[in-house]
């Protein structure tokens, strides 16, 4: 029965040698030319895109519809690598009903959470399998993978959240993830921009 | 900082060999007395009783504040046995809000997940580790264990979502899952009562 009104429930598994989902809705990419103006190291950036426009990140989902009450969940894997310094990392977003959390649950890899409120508060939280990361309402995040293998993460929101990708592209994080004598650091984001 | 409109993000560690999350703030113990008129076969409940009140299940719990964009999450832990032909499950309840959603995902163990709409719509979906079981708003559910080792889920709800456990005390689920032959069997529930 599918009315509309009601959706029936659903299954789907998590694949972790292929680092995907059985019956995803969406699979999005996201490559180097999507992150323009997001990294620090501008030179690396520019060289490493005349190169190739290495695939960064991915994410499936299995969607669900988008009101009050249901949950989107899906598989965020970030690749290994980074840009200059900087590791490869998704792009981070609010959401577009600020006041919503996320659940992320690390199965594979070792990465960062890296997130911020409006007001720029900022937290940072290690990310390693069986781990999870509660990002409160208000909170703006972003996954970093520090790892030399892929870090695959399980999300899951509420279904009408929706994404605010600007603010943070116009703003930027304070806070950024460097590799520094072969470790990840904290480091104060120059182009932050409160 | 916690002015009481925000949280600050938090993790917390899942424990697969112990079954148990670090950090809960709750831990609920349901013995074979939590579950009085709730399994058919009740000359086996209460021969069982007379001679241990056992441990069924027990659930972990991460809280937050109870308000709509916020998730509460654990772990819930059935552990394995039967009440005559009847496996070891929760009590299984509706949301208080009925139209919100539960994700579980199945991290140990093998179960069956129970659902039900208010109109006596019906849906059971096997748990095997990595596999994820969506359970849409308007539909109770109950976790079943099949197995003979733990079933260990982690679930993930909307925070304003609560518990109506009273509606599946008195009318139950309409299938129940038995052992029939050495396999689990879905039956018609005879006490069920829409």
């Amino acid at each position: 029965m599918n009315d509309g009104l009601t959706i029936r429930p659903f299954t789907f598994s998590i694949d972790l040698e292929n680092c995907r989902i059985t019956d995803a809705d969406n699979h999005i990419k996201r490559n180097l030319a999507d992150m323009k103006n997001q990294y620090f190291y501008k030179e690396a950036y520019d060289k490493m895109m005349k190169e190739d426009n290495a695939l960064l990140y991915e994410v499936y989902e299995k969607l669900v519809p988008e009101k009050s009450g249901e949950l989107i969940q899906g598989l965020s894997i970030v690749h290994p690598g980074k840009v200059g310094k900087e590791y490869f990392m998704t792009k981070g977003h609010f959401h577009s009903i600020i006041d919503t959390a996320e659940l992320y649950l690390c199965l594979k890899g070792k990465g960062m959470m890296v997130m911020e409120t409006p007001e720029g508060e900022w937290a940072i939280e290690e990310m390693i399998p069986n781990k999870a990361v509660y990002v409160p309402g208000k909170w703006a995040h972003r996954s970093v993978n520090i790892s030399d293998t892929d870090l695959v993460t399980l999300f899951i929101y509420p279904a009408d959240a929706g994404h605010d990708y600007g603010t943070i592209k116009e703003k930027s994080f304070r806070k950024i993830v460097i590799e520094e004598n072969g470790k990840p650091a904290i480091m104060d984001n120059p182009m932050w921009n409160l």
